[in-house]
């Protein structure tokens, strides 16, 4: 039984780049029989750079209708929003108290990020700390995350480490960062890869028309419709491929081969792929975003529960090592 | 009626000291009718500097009980120890994310503490936003504070007016520093000011017979028995006439200024000065902290119940517009 934590950043509702590279990778791993995932949305660290606190809900809201919809087991597994569990933030301060000052400034993330915020607060140069706390409290064992993130898993290492020596025992559990090297990259409408700062992104939650006319942007070649076009270096085939079946792309490889099948043809194809493919999702995102946000609260409630009893347990450990209790 | 808010290190048994220097006076401000004094046991910030648990919750106990000792009125007041209320610490975080990292670089004791320990922990960075997150939970209007502290004070209302300013609203009150331009300053065994660091204090919660020995060690110079002496650059007479009567303190002088008294007859003098004046609070010193320490307990409960209370409106306020309710 493997104990996977995985945080969700709640800086924008949820786009199929995120979907396809994150969000059903993550689903997937937590449905293998020997995992148990705690899944939680990073709302404290949000902070850090969103100040505005509707958009703050909105955004929340919008990214745990999301995991819902692509049928996250909240039985199974944990899924909570961090900041309803206040031992994350009181953790963090007993770590910072075991965290040298040099490793933070040594961190990556901290470096590009005071290069490009003339204003940088307090909270980006502690977060790896809060990060710590986060996978510490839940005594995680495996942290997937990408090449930039390893450095931050080998921080709370460090800091745990070092809580453990100075108190002679083993009061953190050390976890493992589970690298994934072959991150899938998904193109956005221009080719690059999809994210919400290229303004690049396909909402599969949009309603229909409006999704159409977002499908309708995907970048294409001025290939005359009669003449035959290449499937590989088109952005609509690629984007079609990775929703469709082997089936469905030999059939779309053979119209973009054959002529006379234009650009919008396959755009409207895709689109049609989108709406079929993701129509439980969809329907079940409009029922907790839209129409039954109460539903939503409850999962997130019921796993706020879930998650408080675990961390309640920790902070306890932590506190009677440190004289508060 | 005025809001006043201290922060009670716990870094030590209190000493004579102490006791003249800091407590007896915030305990005389708490009387006035119009204060409300909030007193807190800042066991938070005690980690910055101590890791071992049994010795900070000794101290702790032993900081509690010589506070109720000399008669802090917990009815009237609010008398807690901070690691109980987690809200400093998760007020400490959302006040990470609004405090510009230059301020913390130039608070002067940053830069002294990192010239004096190899190792330093980024609780002792931070630490200035738990003193701004403990000020501003409980609306404190005054904090009487040293020279030393009036930055601290500053950096705490620089950022509740940037919370305010980023929500245009007074979600904070402005704390105002009180400085004691004439803090009394106790000289110690040696002469010097009385400081744990030191090694020159005087504990008048020891049993008789070791208090005895300890003033035994107040340091004189060798003017003969006979001879006539100076009081006034005699530490056992400066240390008698702070806690003397006047009358008392005038045939002291006589004693010194007519010769045929010898030093050691004024330590007695001094030490059944100590026992006597001091006889109660030495009686409920005991109570609370050796024969009966669940009254101690009980004490320290009512007040982490009160504080809770504040504190939690507090917080409900912050969420409400950060976007976390």
């Amino acid at each position: 039984m493997s104990r996977i934590l995985t945080g969700i950043q709640s800086s924008g509702r949820p786009h199929l780049g995120n979907i396809l590279g994150a969000i059903k990778p993550a689903i997937d791993l937590s449905k293998q029989p020997g995992n148990e995932s705690f899944l939680f949305i990073a709302d404290l660290h949000s902070l850090t750079t969103i100040k505005d606190g509707p958009q703050r809900q909105e955004f929340t809201k919008a990214v745990a209708a999301t995991w819902l919809a692509f049928g996250l087991d909240t039985e199974k597994n944990t899924f909570w929003r961090q900041s309803r569990v206040s031992e994350h933030t009181e953790l963090c301060w007993y770590l910072d108290c075991f965290t040298p000052m040099p490793m933070l400034n040594n961190a990556t993330s901290f470096k590009e990020k005071s290069d490009k915020y003339a204003n940088v607060n307090a909270g980006l140069f502690v977060y790896p700390v809060l990060q710590a706390a986060d996978i510490l409290l839940y005594d995680a064992e495996i942290i997937p995350v990408g090449k930039d993130q390893r450095q931050h898993i080998e921080m709370t290492r460090d800091i745990a480490g070092a809580f453990n020596r100075e108190y002679n025992d083993d009061v953190f559990v050390l976890p493992e960062a589970r690298i994934d090297e072959r991150l899938m990259t998904i193109p956005g409408l221009d080719g690059q890869k999809m994210s919400k700062s290229y303004n690049n992104y396909i909402d599969i939650f949009l309603p229909e028309n409006d999704l159409w006319k977002v499908i309708k942007k995907v970048k294409s070649d001025s290939t005359p419709m009669e003449e035959p076009k290449n499937p590989d270096v088109d952005i609509t085939f690629q984007l079609y491929s990775l929703l469709a079946s082997d089936g469905q792309v030999a059939a779309m490889r053979a119209n973009y081969e054959g002529g006379n099948y234009g650009y919008g043809m396959a755009k409207k194809a895709l689109y049609e792929l989108i709406v079929d493919k993701f129509s439980a999702e969809r329907e079940r995102f409009n029922h907790y975003y839209h129409e039954n946000p109460g539903a939503l609260e409850d999962e997130l409630r019921k796993g706020e529960e879930k998650a408080r009893a675990i961390a309640g347990q920790t902070i306890r450990r932590v506190r009677e090592k440190l004289g508060f209790n």
